[in-house]
């Protein structure tokens, strides 16, 4: 069903960055986080990846190899002089949500500019960064036939306007159900999705950890649950883990049908429950595709009746 | 599909109450309430239904006439002098979980038995009561082919040595996801229901309230998400109709076999979404089986990929 020769390239724009994450199972220093790079990672096991992103002379060049060995382009991630965007956080047994304790902009500041060679992507992924910066890297690209943004709480209280302007301009929104409810003010989630649509997305894309995903495109929701897992050692980067299952799942696709976009959520939805399986990328980046189509069947054994 | 010849009786245990209720949507006063109320309204649809429960003297008649409509026997519902037990609770913009202002055992302390011809019941609900009352219960029917049982954290924090004695003796247990995490001492809830089965129930089923419904049963997971509503305006009573649909169903199967525990899960979700659509059970009193076949048909659609 992944037709190799008629994969299209996916740009991701969005942060590299150094995490320090502390969880109940653990705690690692330093290690290679940034929704760009679970992105990119993930997608890249289906189709071509280009990443636009930034990072400080501190980043280890054996991180960099971690892109090339899955083929991704990197020609559009700056070195720049300084430290690397960094961010610590800590989770508590609940694993739904994560505890701040320092973040530090640093490079990130200095997003930089599309090379020429990637404004012929199909798929572009405006991870979470600022709603500018995301508009500015979609106004790079000439013709995609499929645009997806993410967002966070910082982006919604902090630049409202300029995030409305966006969500005119993408086809898929992808947010957690905090974000949902906190864009639209709405607590029901079904009730906060259509409000979503009104903004402009054809398809809005909630991610709930693990209570699952929850759709709505052409009028019609879809709701499938996270694969069960039975211990989760780091969520960080399940929610960009799973944009670039579904994106790169897409890719793929001939044409985007209601139903693959079906099939692209549950891909996504596996791809994240490998990324949390262990600290920082550890697990993602060394998942292959026969592993995730072993957990999509699973998946459509768990919830027929 | 439903073959009426062949329903089952159905014997629930569990309370009457008169419940006032406060939510974002308004507030309801001395109500009709209790865990063996929804049950049994809910599970009438379907089949028979038997109650064994206690109110005062100061119930009123109109309520009682509620089930008299349903043709739900009241044979084991006792009318105590004294007061009906009452609940007054309040849920704030999250929907999840209720705060208890007051709570009167009143006549609930003195659980009436079994009257003798409810002894031939085939499936048995041992509603949310004391699990000394729910064993009690249980002893007097004479050869139930299926027996569920529902819990609460009074119960869990004191009365765990009886709760773990009456689940040796149950084959399906329903909780919610706070107490599944309760019960076990495990945050992770696939991890908290297999520590679950350990307890004796063959089935386990989770009750996540807007997040749908978790079931293990024959070593498979089956997993499915809440009907999706744009206003819930009451949520009390939403579990205890999930399991009056959901056994309700399986009193009309021939067999029971792990497609139809499926199935009857989903039942049981679409019973539920009716009922946190009003106060009290004013909407779950109205419901027909062709509107609760409609929701099953959406459910169906909505999961599929």
């Amino acid at each position: 069903m992944l037709t190799p020769l008629k994969r299209k390239s996916i740009l991701v724009v969005g942060s590299v960055a150094l995490d320090t994450v502390e969880t109940p199972r653990g705690k690692a220093t330093r290690v290679l986080g940034g929704s760009a790079t679970y992105f990119a990672l993930a997608a890249s096991l289906f189709a071509p990846v280009r990443m636009v992103s930034v990072v400080g002379e501190d980043f280890p060049r054996r991180y960099l190899n971690k892109f090339r060995q899955r083929r991704i382009d990197t020609a559009g991630m700056k070195v720049l002089p300084g430290r690397t965007f960094s961010w610590h956080g800590r989770y508590r047994e609940n694993m739904n949500e994560a505890e701040t304790i320092s973040v530090c902009q640093n490079v990130l500041r200095h997003f930089p500019g599309v090379p020429a060679h990637y404004s012929d992507s199909r798929l572009v992924f405006l991870a979470n960064t600022d709603p500018i910066t995301q508009r500015k890297t979609l106004k790079s690209v000439q013709a995609p036939s499929l645009v997806a943004c993410d967002t966070m709480n910082l982006w919604i209280r902090t630049q409202p306007a300029a995030l409305k302007k966006l969500l005119r301009e993408v086809d898929i929104l992808l947010v957690n159900d905090a974000e949902a409810r906190m864009l639209t003010g709405r607590n029901n989630l079904p009730s906060a999705v259509w409000a979503l649509l009104e903004h402009g997305p054809k398809t809005v894309i909630v991610k709930k950890g693990e209570h699952g995903v929850f759709l709505c495109t052409g009028g019609e929701l879809f709701a499938v649950p996270a694969y069960p897992l039975h211990q989760v050692v780091d969520p960080t980067g399940a929610g960009d883990s799973f944009a670039g299952g579904f994106l790169g799942y897409l890719a793929c696709c001939r044409k985007i049908t209601p139903r693959q976009v079906r099939r692209a959520v549950v891909y996504g939805a596996v791809v994240a429950s490998f990324t949390v399986e262990d600290f920082s990328t550890r697990r993602l980046e060394k998942i292959s595709l026969p592993e995730v189509e072993k957990r999509f069947q699973e998946m459509k054994r768990m919830v027929r009746f």
